[in-house]
């Protein structure tokens, strides 16, 4: 299905299209809440993109390596899926995207039964960390960074101390959404030890190439690019692309539908995994963050590519 | 793309899953809060498919005619955009799901600008009335007819006035929401003129038939299946088709997204609108409604058929 | 009780309170959304007491005449009480201040069974006005006149023409109100008359003499200061001051409750209806209000009147 | 003021009003959310009324002891302000009543800037706990518990252990708001040391006599009844007051005015403390709540008291 002269376009266009994209960062800024994020260059920007074929274009700031933040929920939930089957998932959280804030917690205490709307925003996710298989935190953690050192080929892929720990001093919010979980009887466990996964998967750090390479794999379905070999199951990658496109963005996501059309989720260190579908797997760094807590010049970069390319999938 | 193998096997097993389906209906009851639409037969199912090289299958209770409702929000909306362009469009609606019910007023309370938060819910699509080009009402109104005849082929198309008085003189939380938009300077004509023109497109008198068509020229972006003439600016129908994913099953489009995976709109008297992207076009008449207001039946067919064939477009 | 000093020291301090109040006008503005309003002189401020025994203290600007706006409110009420009786009443308003807005919708929608939370609050003072016996709004509004005039032993008291106009004309967000009240069934009535009894008796023209000599007769538990006569059960004038101190000050009533104590009710046009049990009946007027819809100058002098005489009731 | 004659009416007729409430108490049930408190008899109903002239009546089941809960908030209330005086605390709580659940976290998402609305909610009570001058969680409890024994005149008063450990162990909402609080700045202290003080003070262990020697106090603005020595500063009870009436009684606050007319504050437990200006001090307990969380037999008693004495303070 990829043409050549597409990739030709791409390899001709990225460096232009990258530089007029990274000018809209002075539109946002680096996260400041997790007091580690803010250090970021706020006017970087980098994309690799890994197609189906084995081949890859990097371009710009891509030596930079940035914590997953909110993209590794999606694979949290991937593997809350393998691990609990979809009966087992959907019974705790949502399959609604909330018009809300990623931390809000209105819905919560408004829409009975009090379960999180979806599996992306932060008390889904907190959900999510208390489903994945283990008897212990580091058990947990152990499963979920081997599952992404599976996927990007990457035995070395770990966390960041210096990020999660400070996550972990200064994530009021979410523990109050976690302690709210567990007054809905929708967390049984230690809020602590659910929090401690939490901000394990969420400070794994990766760079684009890492980033290109996960997407891939949901691109093609599950499949691992090089050996053709299922690494999750389809049926979960379908779901997982659906929450993408309806809450991938946090509240923009029905924006990022219409102007980009993609599967893609994006976390508050800047970073935004994408995918065309059959075809690309794409991983972009831009730290500064707009209003929705999306990279501005990530998002204007895809925007870019997907209205040159044709590749909304609607 | 599509094999005959497929729609043989369509052709085969629909009866099938139709009669399955419509066992549902035992969990959900037609609309009741416009008078009119209580009165229709609860256990009715439907379904009209429309292939791209013109053939067509019906099964079930296709002869009943019902109102459109929702489903209309799609077509006033493509109009909207056809005459106001989308700078025009979304300077006045949002592009995002709400999480909340089609009719609440929460978000126009609680988030600036007051501006609703897509074109599918209530507040949305009344919006959208008013920017349908036209001096009065009933121009509006003619435009909007004409537009529909022109897409379905059917000169005779036109509003069920019975439904639509029984609409007119019951909806006082449509009023509600309309002078809301008014007091938040978003709506700007004479409420009783805006919501005139809204419950005659919502009272447009279909079949199944119809459905399946207007649905089929979404399906191929915006062209008539039979002439292949552009009927809509395609960038258009991306739009519509990215809406009718993220907030075209009211608050269960994230449910519907990941079970049938198929851009669809429902609307409160019980049919559904929903297409297989370049293939076909699909209409469904299912009158009990479960409690987000989507046809309970009409969903259970829908999503048979797409698990069956694989029609996901995750 | 009021003993003879406090006269003294009342009119002789009056003056020098009066104008360091007044000076805290800046810090306000007069209503605009009520476009008539916004004409008033921010920094005027007049106050007349009228005392149990006869005498009355009047200063400052009181030669002006203002709408009484929500200050209505207590009236209807009475009336509404006299009218239907307490079950009558509470069965369609609630008795609990709200936290909210005055013209707040998310309680009406969040709360069953969608009551409006208080009378004092614009959806309670709509049902209310729905409440006043009446075949016909001119008959109501006719019986609230008759009311108010009987209260004030001034004959041509009467609403303000101009500015009912002016609201009646822009008053979108009553109206949404009174439709969600309609679609919740506790407004049976026709919207557009309820809101006319409405807007009139909002729209009723006075000075603070009458302020004054309305708020005498809550303060004399329903009884004509001069005659004795019982013009309004005490039971009712218990409940309305119930109202005045949990509600009265819109949601600034909780602080106007410390730091005044006294029984109140503001209006947007800048009038401030109060009464010190048994003794004195108050009113005040200084157009420019805060952002809580008080006005700031009258709020600060009734403070520091109430802090000289130790007037709260608590 | 108090005549010999109501005092015999109080004596007389108080048996008979006792039971006539008790049998109300099966339109409630004990508060389970604590499980230690799910034991209490559910139709117990006991009243102690102490005089300001030394004399005492007690009816029912007065041997019961309980603990305070939320009636403690009045007294953390009051030392803070004694602590930090009336700016140290309304810096960091509100005024207002909320009309909302007393455990609801709404008010802090939605209204800047994020502050407990009122020091008698949970929020707000738990930001008081905070306030309270004290090195150590530890000391912080002995001064509180030393307020209350020179209140109450009992050296031996101390905390229901059994009751602090049930409530530490299942507190999870007490969690979740506490951590918002300190996301949102209004909480420094660590949380688990802030809910330690609060969780002591809510299980202090009290009888009926003790609630009413605590009521009398506030009914003589803060003097010791016996000895006439200002415990409490006279302004710090006139704000207690204020808040007892707008929002003693959680979300029937105002209904609880307009009933019974008195300052007044329950607790989960089923206590209510009351008072009536100048005269008496009363406790209350009848552990059966109804859906707002206040006594049913006991809010019944207090109303026929009241309507019997003419006490609303209205």
């Amino acid at each position: 299905m990829m043409t050549t002269s597409e990739w030709d376009k791409l390899s001709e266009r990225l460096p232009l299209w990258l530089e007029e994209s990274r000018r809209h960062s002075v539109n946002g800024a680096p996260a400041s809440y997790i007091p580690e994020l803010a250090h970021a260059p706020a006017d970087a920007l980098g994309i690799t993109i890994a197609s189906a074929d084995g081949r890859q274009l990097t371009f710009g700031d891509c030596g930079i390596s940035f914590t997953l933040q909110s993209i590794s929920k999606v694979f949290t939930l991937l593997l809350a899926l393998m691990d609990q089957g979809e009966e087992g998932v959907f019974r705790k959280v949502g399959m609604e995207p909330t018009g809300d804030d990623f931390n809000s917690m209105l819905k919560l205490e408004l829409v009975e039964p009090g379960i999180p709307f979806n599996p992306l925003i932060n008390a889904g996710a907190i959900v999510i960390s208390s489903l994945i298989r283990g008897q212990t935190p580091a058990e947990k953690t152990g499963r979920i960074l081997a599952f992404f050192r599976e996927l990007t080929g990457d035995p070395a892929l770990t966390w960041n101390e210096q990020v999660r720990a400070s996550e972990a001093s200064t994530a009021h919010r979410n523990r109050s959404l976690a302690y709210f979980l567990k007054d809905n009887r929708v967390l049984d466990e230690d809020v602590e030890e659910v929090l401690d996964v939490y901000f394990r998967h969420c400070s794994i750090e990766a760079t684009c190439q890492h980033i290109a390479k996960l997407a891939l794999v949901l691109a093609l379905g599950g499949k691992d690019p090089a050996t053709g070999r299922q690494l999750v199951p389809r049926r979960y990658v379908q779901i997982a692309k659906s929450f993408m496109i309806t809450c991938g963005m946090y509240n923009a996501s029905g924006e990022f539908a219409i102007k980009v059309g993609l599967p893609a989720k994006s976390g508050v260190a800047g970073g935004i995994l994408a995918l065309v579908p059959g075809r690309y797997g794409i991983g972009v760094i831009g730290p500064a963050l707009n209003d929705k807590g999306n990279s501005v010049a990530g998002v204007q970069l895809l925007q870019t590519m997907s209205e040159a390319c044709d590749w909304s999938i609607f």
